[in-house]
């Protein structure tokens, strides 16, 4: 899939497109963006050398955030795909994240292009279940589980983003 | 507590004290410090303008952060403790995250010092287990359950940061 496809982030409303992890007018952030990829979606970041842990390793906070953002973004894109429409077409829904689990099962290592994978197991009302894989070089270094929930466009935010 | 009093990432050894969370040798990372405070350990941290998620509020990606970190230094401090050691009588053992759960309850306000406080449920061979509050001005808007676990002298890391 060529990187030149749109990413859902790039069509959230501006006023919630700051956020470090996925925004695109966060000048310093990490600007992800995820994109569908058949029933999957899935988000490429390549950390900096500071991004470390143990020397040679990812820190396990970048990957939480990794697992965060291309959580809320295949929310999104979920969300927009249940409504029949395709991602820019229109505004992209902004969702946050009410919880997050991630299970490390090995290092990460510090490198290579990471691919975070989302599969969507449950769609119900505002709410979207997305589960999760990171991998470096082809082998799955961290499971995500996301329970991400759509922010209502009245409201400010209900958990975090 | 005053902050003047040692923290157990001080006394990491040198070869993994890089850490974006927690090294004191990553020169442009977080430099988290977890110090006791009675029977719970506590780690403060003031988000930047730039870690925000939903303007106004901290994105989920620095709570995990956060919570991982603090994490895996309440390991640190909890394992010294049942030796009968205190924070700098030696080197603090390094442990890595092998699972992390977040649950975001609220919103976390971008602007005051966030509190981290770990209490330590468990402590098994190598592992250690910390349940954790993140507040803002007293409020908690974060809970983090870690399971950390030590790093063997003699071989890399087998898990995440």
């Amino acid at each position: 899939m060529p990187d030149d496809t749109p990413a859902v982030q790039d069509f959230y409303p501006e006023d919630t497109a700051h956020c470090y992890g996925c925004g695109r007018l966060n000048e310093v952030g990490l600007r992800l963006r995820t994109r569908w990829d058949g029933d999957e979606t899935v988000t490429r970041f390549t950390p900096a050398a500071h991004h470390t842990a143990i020397v040679g390793t990812v820190y396990g906070g970048l990957v939480a955030s990794l697992l965060v953002c291309s959580g809320t973004g295949s929310a999104s894109a979920a969300t927009l795909r249940a409504e029949g429409r395709a991602i820019g077409d229109g505004p992209s829904p902004r969702f946050v994240t009410a919880a997050l689990k991630v299970d490390f099962l090995k290092p990460t290592p510090l490198g290579p292009e990471l691919e975070i994978r989302g599969r969507i197991v449950e769609i119900k009302g505002r709410k979207v279940v997305v589960e999760e894989t990171l991998s470096a070089d082809g082998v799955v270094t961290a499971t995500g589980h996301v329970v991400a929930v759509r922010m209502r466009d009245d409201v400010s935010p209900g958990a975090g983003g």
